[in-house]
């Protein structure tokens, strides 16, 4: 699935290019747009007390990119256990096709007070969609 | 009350300074090293369930900062009402003594359900330290 | 003139809301926009050696808005002199109408050493565009 | 070398606890301090044009932490090739020394123009630096 996004000038910083903590928050914009697009948004799941804290990220910048231009954030879900899933991320400049940076995060869900929980047995609708939404 | 901040990489700009809305953030960080140092930190206050939103901010921009300048954020609270109350700032670079920013904010107190409360009715301890806060 | 922003998570704070300091971002994605739209993208300005620091912000919170709320940053140009320039905001929630936040920002010309500079007199093709974008 | 950084309102988010993010920007300024206790400040680095993006960042999330917690950055150099460089991170709760996240960064030495340099060629003083600050 792809996310647009297109660079604020607060993204950036003194070395003229987006400062790379962002990148990590462009993976988050791109995660709301995906869950959002499978008619399960995130901000409904944690209505329901279903939590998906980030366990691990990772990043690897490969090209800067600038104030204006807009990234194509190409990401996709690679695994899930019912308990733990795990995206993927490649982000491009839309406009050279540049890779700037790739990804991974890893997630679980818990409950309010943080206690891990398995989607499987507690929201089985959740689970059949995030079954759904995993990549080949 | 004076407060330091050390300016952090991530804070400048493409411009090579220090983007506009980090300021806004210094404010914050002085307020809770002012209510910090009045030993009636922001946090505790929080979790007895009186909460106290920003209403309003205005920011003045005199001189551009840098990465690495240590600034000197200068508060006072220069009123207080029992539910509302003002903090006044000034912002100056510790090297060369020049004013860099100025600015005010404006909060209340609210309860979790974000409803207007009177701390002077229902928390006596908080409206007694908050007066004695009160710059003269 | 309208701009669309949706409110990230890592834009709220732990009041569960949006954090007051993005919505001084947001008036600048707003110009951004803005400005793009009129067929003047700031960036191709920047190139040109004109720069426009904010000089001064303000903004009054009137209403807490949420994760993956999508907010109207409705903006108009309300001054303009050849150096300075001045920008009106109302923020509202696209869902309930509510109005969220209003402000305001100013903003001058300056060469890339800092120094005010009039763009009627040295960016006449800037000039014009400044004066068709004020509102009436 | 352990670096402190207390924990600011504008750095949690809706579940209360710390954005994930901002462990990332803690990383960055832990290895200001670093770099500062050295003797050799990055802004005078810069100055010279020699600039170190970063090539790579991963964080390992372990528990939460909370607005006005003191955090420990425990942070070292674990590798230097004289045009490459790798810092280690372990973050901890001053006050209950949990472990927070860990994590490591890696980067380039690079010009102006944003090509590969080597230190060791073209800046003896700063490669001397470097080498003695590497971890055993």
């Amino acid at each position: 699935m792809e996310y647009e996004h297109l660079v604020q000038y607060y993204e950036t910083d003194r070395m003229g290019v987006v400062h790379h903590s962002n990148y990590i928050r462009w993976f988050e914009e791109a995660r709301t747009y995906f869950f959002e697009k499978a008619g399960m948004g995130y901000a409904t799941v944690e209505k329901r007390g279903i939590l998906s804290p980030v366990v691990a990220v990772s990043a690897e910048y490969k090209t800067p990119c600038r104030y204006c231009d807009t990234m194509i954030v190409d990401l996709k879900m690679v695994k899930y256990t019912g308990v733990r899933f795990v995206f993927e991320y490649e982000i491009r400049n839309k406009a050279t096709g540049d890779i700037c940076c790739t990804g991974t995060s890893k997630h679980c869900f818990v409950d309010e007070d943080g206690k891990i929980i398995s989607v499987k047995k507690v929201a089985s609708d959740v689970h059949d969609m995030m079954q759904s939404l995993l990549s080949d």
